[in-house]
């Protein structure tokens, strides 16, 4: 297998009975349009509350690294790294907001969250 | 038919599943005063949560720019665009925000929301 | 007639199936203190949905400029203003913030609300 | 008597059909510690909604210069500021904010309420 | 004994039938990167309402300060100082927030709560 | 004629013994990128000594509107306004500085400054 | 005689021997446009070296206040303000900036300075 | 050829006969540790006074571009775009500066000029 | 003797072959209006280059605290706190600027250099 | 030898043809009062123009983490670093700059250059 999920890697949450929110902020994400093959730039935040995993931060980074040389629209990126450390570290609850660098003057920030219970 | 609106074009929500929200933030708008001819200018800040379709931006930009030369109310800007947007793609829920620049050293922020689910 | 409010003038809303909202900011304000007759400097914030109609910006501004020379307490000022207001423009809600610059080295901010839906 | 809580004067409240909100910024407040004696500076930030009367604010400001050669902890200034003023003008509500300036490079703010309809 | 939560000293709450907030905030925390040996830095926040003690400032000085030579996880960071305060001082709520300083450009914040009558 | 420059007026400098500087932001100038017809936005900044006459404000903001729908490279709006200002009010120094939005993620700033005198 | 510079006071300069500077800085100064009656508000910045007098803060406050109700363009009120200065406190250096309010959406700021010896 | 450097087009200077400057701010940059392989990011700043030609903004911003996949030193890439920009436009005098983010913890700004008459 | 001077403290330069600058910023300091007994508060800034001796910290902070409940005016605060260092710890050079919070809404910045070879 | 200064290393100036500026920001740099053994916090920077050889920048951050457990005052942190960096790349200019943290309110910033041809 090669898919970038399979970069991700995970440790025990020592404090599962408690929940805690764990913030986690990348500015220096960067992707390629799928149209014009140029750079885009963003703020990747995400948030969670850990369940029996926590997401281990420089495997972290190297995931959200193999994004560089992807072509990917902006809602995709968002809910692509929603679903892969949905999928990784089972979560109670977790968000994503990806803040792209404006692009012809326009800038977008996309949102999505896992679960209702927050 | 010739109407701004037209020139708005969409493309598939791949994640119609999931509710999440898109911000968009255009600092550059500008229009005209219908009293005086002078110009106005604007950020506008639109924010939804896609159902079938998400609104593509570069026609979002053309459609921005058509305001350019037109005379128009800062209560019409906001709930013009409110109602281009709903009626193209149709969002779960959507807000549009227009933070107009100082005239006579008044400065006037127009919101206006579609559906009462927020 | 010379009462201050009676330079008000309103135009019609032409939204008035939608629930929104206009902020409008005069950072620009200035009344006199009536026990020492110094100047008082403050911005004014007033933000409301408009029913039947909107208040008119050059209007509004001749009407907080008629403060320039008036003696007047911080808390008359700020329900003043949105007496006047709501007479005028009989707005499903309001809200008037009046914030004054330190004398003494003391600031004081006053904010009044018109209608309990908010 | 000579308690500083005399020093604090009140004028009519000319609105009282209203539910309004002052509030009021003090950033020059200065006491000592009770322990060592060294001075500590703070920002006090009072919010209140009046009931029959307002504090003066001339008055306010000779009250707080009270604390400049008392010793007093931190808790002490907030709750007690508090006390003395729902006791002078029986706010309906009323919130005491002390924020300290960093000793031994630690910051505090204490922040104590009045009445639970808030 | 000779745990870093035998420096944490306490004080009687002189205000216990009100619940009040204190907010304290130490920008200078250091500790190290079990893994690498590394210094980690954070700002820590604390916030609690205090039941029949509050704790006194300079000795979590060094409390914290104790920190300065451990190899400790931020996850175990923030989860230990709320352990060791609420065994403490037993207050009626508290927050703990520690907000690390970027590593490989990534900041990770986490915060953890105690009691859920917030 | 019908130039743009025409739209310049000027008044008598009545302090022309003093060598006074005027220094003039206009934060709303939009043009026309003569490749694409896409509006270009920028804050001209306008700093000068008056010899015989100042230039006139409003002539001044009706003149820079006059680039609205010009065509024009960054280069060409900073030495034309220039050009423009000295040829009109021939001051004994003057800077246009033009500082225009992003584009391609890519900002610019052209500075030009009239006679050697500085 | 009623001219306003007569309102301004001196005191004694108790540190002839040393040439050191004393900026002042009064943020709410406002006039009126001579050519609309409509009000005009700026910074005035007055950095100087004192000779034999200082200018008296409480006297220079009121002569500022005299400009509230004068017509008086940007470029008068700056080197009227310098020209009053200088003759009353005879100044070894002196500069005094007014920097207006924006108005049609363009910022003024003059600058004038007394003596060559900077 | 397939250099970088032949990347950047120009275009002639039409105003050659003032001292001008352009100040041209990439903050999206990107290139590769050429002893990790991880990405590094950096603001680069190049300001230059034209003589012949103009250096052209798009081909500009796709020779930046190009250094996104290169492993470089930071000093070698601020005096080799200096490098190749001179080759290329022979300015009068010109100016790079980039400012990269931090890397452990530490910020690096190199700044290389060109021509002595600076 | 009593006199606050003698509070200061000094240590031997360790440095003295080279030219090296101290500023030292303290936010905190208060003294007491002569005319009306009312606290001014200011930052006082103190930049110098020690010749045989540094002024030590800790005593700096007591002669600081001594003008709590001194009346004095702001000139004579800047010249008498460069007069008093200057005579214990003969600086090659130093410069004493006290930036006063504002007072009816007058800011004033006082700035005094000891020694000409700045 | 074990002294800190032996951790620099340094690497070829590709570049000695130039004068170029490199600065170095490190907001991570701690060390101990040699009075208190209480912790003090600053940024370090260091500009230099390079001479044969250039900082490597991992030497130069474990040199800087070897003040974590020293005594030593701010002077000499300034100009220890200072000679440190002086015998080791021989920079033809070099600057030091420790900004300490506040500590009893009091902030100080040492400042030294090596060589006078700055």
């Amino acid at each position: 297998m090669s898919e970038p999920r399979q970069l991700l890697e995970t440790f025990p949450n020592q404090f599962p009975h408690r929940d805690y929110k764990i913030e986690i902020r990348q500015p220096e994400f960067t992707s390629l349009c799928p149209k014009t093959g140029q750079p885009d730039f963003a703020t990747i935040t995400i948030s969670y509350t850990p369940d029996k995993v926590c997401v281990e931060l420089k495997s972290l980074k190297f995931y959200l690294q193999s994004y560089r040389e992807r072509g990917i629209f902006y809602e995709h990126v968002t809910n692509t790294i929603l679903d892969d450390l949905v999928m990784t570290c089972q979560p109670r609850w977790m968000k994503v907001e990806a803040s792209f660098n404006a692009r012809g003057g326009i800038t977008e920030i996309v949102t999505a969250v896992h679960s209702a219970n927050y």
